[in-house]
Parts: structure tokens; C-alpha cells; sequence
């Protein structure tokens, strides 16, 4: 029995028109390394992706907006996807998310993936709808021997190369804004990660705070201060530059991270950009893609 | 949190344009019990889902064949049918095959619903792709204590009465072919069918022999002789004429049963129809749905 | 990594002392099979268990039943007695139910092998509790492309040669109370094995009627009219010769199927045996143990 | 239907007499907190439990160690310590983990109790062989909306008071050696319960570094030379005080934790003994069952 492949990159997803370059950068990278393999993306927010259907439904958002591919207007759940793939014959999937730590979202497309292989197995092994589903691990690693966290997020530490250089050009201390959870301690991870930043880049103060759960800004200010910086480059460590970026991070209210540092006597340079724009972090997708499929033993056609 | 609610009636599909009456009228009967509800089609096989979707990409064909719906040719598979209909909104789903007995395809689509509901459950209930999916059971009923299939066996046997009249009509014996499976004992099924039949139309003789599996056509050629019937009315026992219908039932070649009865001294008629163009027998699958609806607390909008 | 294999029989199991002799004449062939295999059985009655957990704290009831071995008194439910065998070192079993068709309690038993399978894959195979875990199909077969039912139901047939030896010798028909289940459609499996054994013993006429669903009594005494027949040797169509044959079978009340064939103007003559006793028969649960295990990769220690 | 509840215990387990205290003292309170449900324990490390049995077998052992109770001679898997209770008419689990963080162990039991709950479906929910199951957290929280981990481990924080008091009275740091995880990211909780205890402890320096994964070793002793600290209480952070504690940290071995410290001009203080042993670290594991219990809708009889 002949096996078709294809893969899906699922994300939150984003309305913000100019954030959506960090998903298609992905994308392109992806399509660059396997370019005779079917590369899809989804978005898993119901809000978001039904702002989206309500501007392909309307002609003068698409005239103000030729710039935004056909495939943001159509797209579909993670499942819609993936089960389109299946009724146009590809029964191997490889689901590469774009998240940062194995969090809730991670896990819950982790159970879509046992749910999918679950299915049709009374009879005949042909009828099962798929015959291998793999799933990436996010850009920080996650459990398992097969990939240590710890390289993944050495791994990272070096794709954030130009981040460090900018903080340094700034001649400032790099603070990322993560996103973190109230509900999941994924903190170690970002952590972890900032230490092998000041490792690898000595010479430049990296910081990491999140805006739900631990480590919280609080803790970035202190330090800030015990170190005696007074000079910040900001910039959201998500894969797109969108709402959390422009508001929680950049905004103008009295909350923001900019006007909170600032307040503590910080200057605050603010880059605007996803860490999916960064080509070196765009690939760690592509490799993470690349080998779920070879530990699925699916072939992915380059 | 508001849930809104579809259809879905899932079936093997066919290729013969005559037979897709059979579940257009399903359809048709569905969709007049709940007019408020969506009311899609899904068809199980590979080979008959490829064969429409090229035919749909073949104007000359769509020309010639102005009768069929846009929907047949956009069918796609039961789980692409259900994603969809998550993708626009709807978290209440009511899977309704159209299988005469519980057996391996109805079965594997247990495994689909049971898959379904197991997506999504790390953290947030809402997060949930499905919120409830409900299966109808088959004509002939299935395992449990909610609907006693004896029951289901009756009515379906009610349902039948046509059936029985056509052949009062044609003073002849009804002779059913059912699908039966090789690797699936669904026997009893059928013959308890048979046998209650016998008992409300008790001037009819009706027997069900099976293409595949036990009991075979020797069994009800015996069973004739034994009882000194010389005329057959020979129909499918499947819910559309299809293929089997109309080759191995029917068809010119020695080895159809039409071929076979006429060696064994029978004179036979044929009714080429299938058991979803009876009213009262698609009403079975208005009713399961509906049932199963009800068992699972998915409210229909009629 | 080695791996240690051991064969539990998994029954409804009995109170009645007499009745045993069944389920230890399967586990002997079983052991003498695979001698160097544990072979441990299981009742799944709460009920059975429980009595037999009182006689064994009854000093008493003890001496009165020296023939009864210890492992009856100590008789654990399925999931405790495989738990305790991989407590003891355990990884691979082979779970045989002396099931006779494929009903709920088989499946149930498929729903117990398929959830410990799914225990323990977050990180590390090797903390699995199990490493391979095989499920025996039922005396007349099961669903499935590997052992087609109608070679079961055939071998099962054949392996009553002594019962149609035992209406034959009482020139008498021979009539099975199956169990059979209201709630399961299964009365295919018996109508194929008595139709099987009318051909195989063509001189003695073989009937099977269940206490339960489809056939029942009324059917085989409307057939034994049609037959003419009047001399029947009645024998339970169970594993084991226990409640249901001493009072439902043959007991002296009213509407025993004895008492109910006498009034139809029979004959009757009682077997009171479990097919468990029949040395063939028995040795059909080694088959699929031993077929069940290969399929899964299992290694027994003959 | 009538239900009862039994409460099982699951830890790693330990070899090491003394180290039994901390798996006792947990166990006792969970007993007076229920009095009327049974509160079992069961050892997960398969080589443990060999050396166990091992053990209960030697008579010569058994005299020399009167104070080592029977259960512990006894003591199974957590799959046979639960069906042991199912076997004896327990049909309500409350499975309480003693680990300390959400990592690969807790994964997997979490996976069992899964399992156990699919068992038994097909027809009657009567014959599913669990009712409830629930799973405890562990003492630093997990995820979930439920039970928010920043305030599990702010609880667990104040639990160690005592440890805090331990260190001042030494003049020293409080320095913990975790177990931590190559393969598991749960770095996190360890370095957000450190934080929490030098915000409600802050004339003692605290802090936590992992035997395996992040933070190491060398993070702490970097912390250590910032401050200028040179007086140390060490202390496991293991629910008992058994293999790491008397070998990777306090032994005589020259990369042992308490040698390298030395070497790094530390005077250390050895504080061996396990968390259980503290009395309100183990209420924390109390707490956590009757949560869960609570949260599943198990009565538990106090």
C-alpha cells in the first residue's frame, strides 16, 4: 500500500496582519526543505479564525489587503485540516506546532494525534483512516529521550544569536516578554534558556519575565537592578509580534512592560517582531518537523 | 457556552447514479424532521469518493447528469463531513450510518466518535474540539440496553410490508440478498429479520440468504424445495441497488442468483431498488438519530 | 530487555462444586500444553467471587470439599490476577475467556486488554507495566480477517462429535440450550455450528434454542414438530453445567425446558455436562490461546 | 448502586530502613484523616520491590528488622494494589502520588487511571470495574484551572518553615538538592518554591539545585559566591532521605554535593532526612487526595 505525506503547522493564530509574517516565514522555510510535500497551516483559535472568515466575506478588506494569501482566508481548525488531507488521500501527517513549551496547547494536539491514530481499527488495518501521525515538539524541547530539552533549548539560545547582537548594538540588556501560564510551570524552560543565553553571550544581560505565571516582571526588574542596567531592548519572545506585543509589551498604558521599566528608571528601546521572523528560529521548526518523521518513520518527499 | 448541533449520515456510498435515491431519500426524510438542523452525507470509501471527485471534475459529465446534487460530487469523508462542521461552529454532532447491521463498518465508525471525544482535554473543557457525538445504531439495531435490538428487528420487519405486498402481488416467495461478512457473524441478525417477517405476513414466505458469509443462497434453495416454492421475487437487502444489485443479484452471468434460482427451477422477478427508497424504512434512521440525540443530550432543531 | 509470559483463563465461573470440573479440564490442557507457563483463571462474577471468598474463610464447608483446589478459594477478579502476575515479575499474557461467542463480556475483556496496553508511554517503553498483552477469541470465533469464523464454528462442530456419538446412541435428537443475550445479537454463531453439525452428523438432528434472545425454545419445538420428531437428549450449550442447566434446563419446575418439551409431546433425556468437560472442546481454548499468543508475538513455554 | 473508596499511595520506594519514615509518616496521617477507608501503599520501582520480596522471604532479615511493618514486606505495584481493592468490592480510587513535581512518574500514573476508567463499556455500566478514580496532585502543583500550582507550591513553601528555622538556627544557607529530570523540563516549580521561600523566609538564604537537568550544581555554588555565603545546610528535597541523599549528597566521595561544596570553601551542615518526614509536608499529600476525591465526586469515609 502506496502512503502520501503531508504536513500541518498549527498555531494560535493571529489577526494582526503584520504579525502574520512570522507564520508564513515558517511556512516558506518548511515548503524550501520539503518543497514535493503538501505544507498546510491551521489555526487552533475559534475567535481568530472567525475574524478571518468574516474578512474573506468582505470584498473591501481584500482589496485594502492584496498582500494576505488565499490560505489565511481559508483557514481551517487543526482537525478540518488534517482530516482534508486524509479525504485528498494523505494518510501521513506530520502536526508541527509553533509553540514555545510544552504546554496545554501542546498536550491538547498531542491527544488529537492519539485520537486520529485510534480511529478504525475493528477489521482491516487498510481502513484505518491514517496510517502515521507525527507530532513536532515545541521550539524549547520536550519530554522524552529521544531529544533532550536541554539541547533544544541550547539549540534555541543560538538561533537568538541576532537578538543578542541588537541588544548589544543598543548597548542594552535584552528582556524578552514571554507568555507563560497561570495553569502550566513551564518557567524552567525559559529559564533555562535565558542562563545559556548569558553563556553563550557574555557580554550582554539577557532576561526573561512572563506575562501569566513565573517568573513575573517584578522578578526582571529586580534583577535589572541588582545588576545595575539602565538600558533595556524589549521584545516579546512569541512567535508572532501580535496583540500580547503591541499592547501588554509596547502600549502606551501604565501597565506595560515599557512604561512599568521606564517607571523604574529603565530607557526602553522596543522591537516589534516575532521570533518566527528570525530565520535561525524558523528552522528549529523545520528540524523539529523533519524528525517527529523520521521517529514515526514517515518519509517526508524534499 | 451555547453548542450547536449537525447531522451527519455516513454510508458506504456508490457509483450507480440510479441508486443514489436511496439516500437522497434518507436525506430528504432527515432533513423534513429537522429543518433546522444541517443535514450532510459522507461516504466511507476511497474508491467511490475518487470516482466522484473526478467525475465532479468532468464537465461533460456534470452536463449530462443535471439530476445530481452539488453535494455528491463535493462528498467527502465522515471525519472531513465532521471536521467541517466543527471548523464552522458546530460542537454537537449526531453520526447516523445507514448500515443494516452492526458490523465492521460500523463499528470502526465507533472508534471515530469515541476518538473524537477524547481531543482535547488537558486543561479547559471549552477547549474541547466536539462538546458531544452521538452514534445512531444500525436498521437491525446493535448491542445494549437502551434499545433492545429484538425490538428494532420488529420494526424494521413492519417496515418492510411493501416489500411483503410485492410479493403477495407477484404470488411469489420474497427472496432478500444481504451483504453478510466473511470475518463478521451478523447472521442472526437477518434470519431473526426473516423469521418475524414470516410471522406479520404470514401468507409470504421470505428468506435472506447472504452474498458473504452464513447463510449462503444453498440455504434458502433448500429451504425452497423444502417447502415446494417455484416463484421468487429476488431484491437486495441493502440500502442502495448498487453494484451487488445489479451484477451479482441480477446480472446475466451464471453465478448471479437470478442465474442460480432459475437453474434450481425457480422463475424469478427482480425489484432493483434499494431499502432506502422504502419510506417507512428510511424513517428508521430518522428515528436512531433521533434517539441517539436524545440518549446522548444533543438537542435537534426541528 | 527479557520478557516473562504467563496464560490467564478468564471465565463467568460457578458455584456449583460439580460444575468445576469444566474450567479445570481447560486449565489442564492448557498446562500440559505449556508446562512451563503459569496458567492461572478468573471469574468475572462479583457474585461467584465473593461465595467463594466466604467457603474459604468457612473451616467447615472447607473439610466437606477437600477435592476443591486451593486456587478456587482464592480465585481473583481478571484485572487482579493479571495485576498480581505482573507484580511478580510478568510482562506478556495471553487472556483466554472460555467464552463461547463473541457477546459483552468478551468485548468487555477487549476494553480491559486494550487500556492496561495504553499504561505507562509518557517517556521510557520500558515502564510499561506490559509488554504485550493477547486476547484469545471465544470457542466459535470472532470478527477479524485472521481466523475466519466459519473455520471455528466448522472445528467447533467437529469437536462435538461425541454429543451427536450421545443423541445417536439415545436415538434421540440432540437439542443445545445455548445462553445466548437480549441485549447482543450473536444467534447467527449457534444457527451456523447446528447447521455445521446437521451436516457433519447427518443421522442426528441438531437444534440450538436459547434462554436468552434469538432462537428460542418455541423455534426448536416448532421445528421438532416439523421434523416429527419425539426423542430429545437435552444438554447445555455452556461451558460449564452450572445454574442455568441444573434449574432452567432440567430442573422440575413448570417451565423447564424439560418440563416444557414433555408437554410438546417429548421425550427427554439430560446430559448434564459443561462442553467444558468435553476433552475437544476444551482443547479448542488451548488453540486460540496458543493462535492468540503467536499473533501478538508472545512466546509461551511449552 | 452502593460504592466504596480506598486511598492508595504511590511512590518510587526506597531500600533504605531509615528512609521508610518519611512513607510511614504519610501514610499515618492520611489514616487519621480517614479513619474509615483504607489507605494502602504501593512501590513503583520494579527492582525495589524485588529487593522487598527478597527480603519478606528471609527469615534471618525479618528478626533483625521487628520495626519494619508487614505492609511494606507485602507491597505491590500500584496496578495490583488497585485491583487487589477492586477484587475486594473497591470501586472507588483515590491514587495519591508522594512526588513532588508533575514529571514522567506522575504522567504515567495519570495514564493508568485513564486506562482503569475505559475498562468495562460495552453494555452496562454496572460492569465497568471502577466507578471513580482520581489522582492526587503532587506537592508542587500541576496543571489545571482547578488548583492554581502557584499557590501549591506558595502552600509548600510554608510547609518547610520548619527547614527554615532549621537553617537559621545553623546560621547558614538553606541549600536543597532536588532530583530534577535530563528528560523532563520541570525546573520551574523547583526555582518558583525557592523564590517563595526567600520572600517568607528572608533572613535564610534558600536555594535549590537538581541532581539531574537544571539548575546544577554549579548554579547554586555561583548563587553562593555572589552572596558571600560560606556556611551551608544541606538537605535533600526527596520525599525520603534514602540512595541520593546518602551517597549523591552527603557522601564521602569526592563529587558528592557535600565534597564539592566543601571545595568551594563551604562549611556544610547535613540535614538527612526526608520531606514525608515533615509533618506538614506531608499533609500537603492529605490535602491533595481529599481535593481530588472532591473534585471526582468520591465520598471518602473520615
Amino acid at each position: 500500500m502506496e502512503h502520501n505525506s503531508a504536513i500541518v503547522i498549527a498555531m494560535f493564530g493571529t489577526t494582526v496582519e503584520s504579525a502574520l509574517k512570522g507564520i508564513l516565514n515558517i511556512q516558506d522555510k518548511m515548503t524550501a526543505r520539503y518543497p514535493n510535500t503538501p505544507v498546510r497551516f491551521a489555526f487552533t483559535s475559534n475567535i481568530i479564525r472567525k475574524r478571518w472568515q468574516k474578512r474573506a466575506a468582505d470584498p473591501e478588506y481584500r482589496q485594502l489587503h492584496p498582500e494576505i494569501p488565499t490560505e489565511v482566508f481559508e483557514v481551517k481548525t487543526v482537525l478540518a485540516t488534517i482530516a482534508d488531507l486524509q479525504d485528498q488521500g494523505y494518510d501521513s501527517i506530520v502536526l508541527q506546532p509553533t509553540h514555545i513549551v510544552m504546554g496545554e496547547e501542546f498536550l491538547d494536539l498531542g491527544t488529537y494525534v492519539d485520537s486520529l491514530l485510534r480511529m478504525g481499527t475493528i477489521k482491516k488495518k487498510k481502513y484505518k483512516p491514517f496510517y502515521k501521525i507525527a507530532l513536532g515538539r515545541p521550539a524549547l524541547g520536550m519530554y522524552g529521550t529521544a531529544h533532550p530539552y536541554a539541547e533544544d533549548i541550547l539549540a534555541a539560545a543560538k538561533a537568538l544569536a541576532s537578538d543578542a547582537e541588537l541588544a548589544r548594538s543598543a548597548q542594552a540588556a535584552l528582556v524578552y516578554m514571554g507568555h507563560g501560564n497561570e495553569h502550566f510551570p513551564s518557567a524552567g524552560s525559559y529559564l533555562e534558556l535565558a542562563q545559556q543565553m548569558r553563556t553563550l553571550y557574555p557580554d550582554v544581560v539577557t532576561l526573561i519575565g512572563n506575562v501569566e505565571g513565573f517568573p513575573p516582571l517584578s522578578n526582571v526588574i529586580n534583577e535589572l537592578k541588582r545588576l545595575g542596567v539602565h538600558r533595556v531592548l524589549l521584545k516579546p519572545f512569541m512567535m508572532v509580534a501580535g496583540d500580547h506585543s503591541v499592547n501588554d509589551m509596547a502600549g502606551p498604558e501604565e501597565d506595560s512592560w515599557k512604561s512599568v521599566l521606564e517607571k523604574n528608571g529603565c530607557t526602553v528601546v522596543v522591537a516589534e517582531s516575532g521570533l518566527g521572523e528570525i530565520d535561525a528560529f524558523a528552522e528549529l521548526f523545520v528540524r523539529n518537523a523533519g524528525e517527529a518523521a523520521a521517529d514515526a518513520g514517515i518519509s517526508l518527499n524534499a
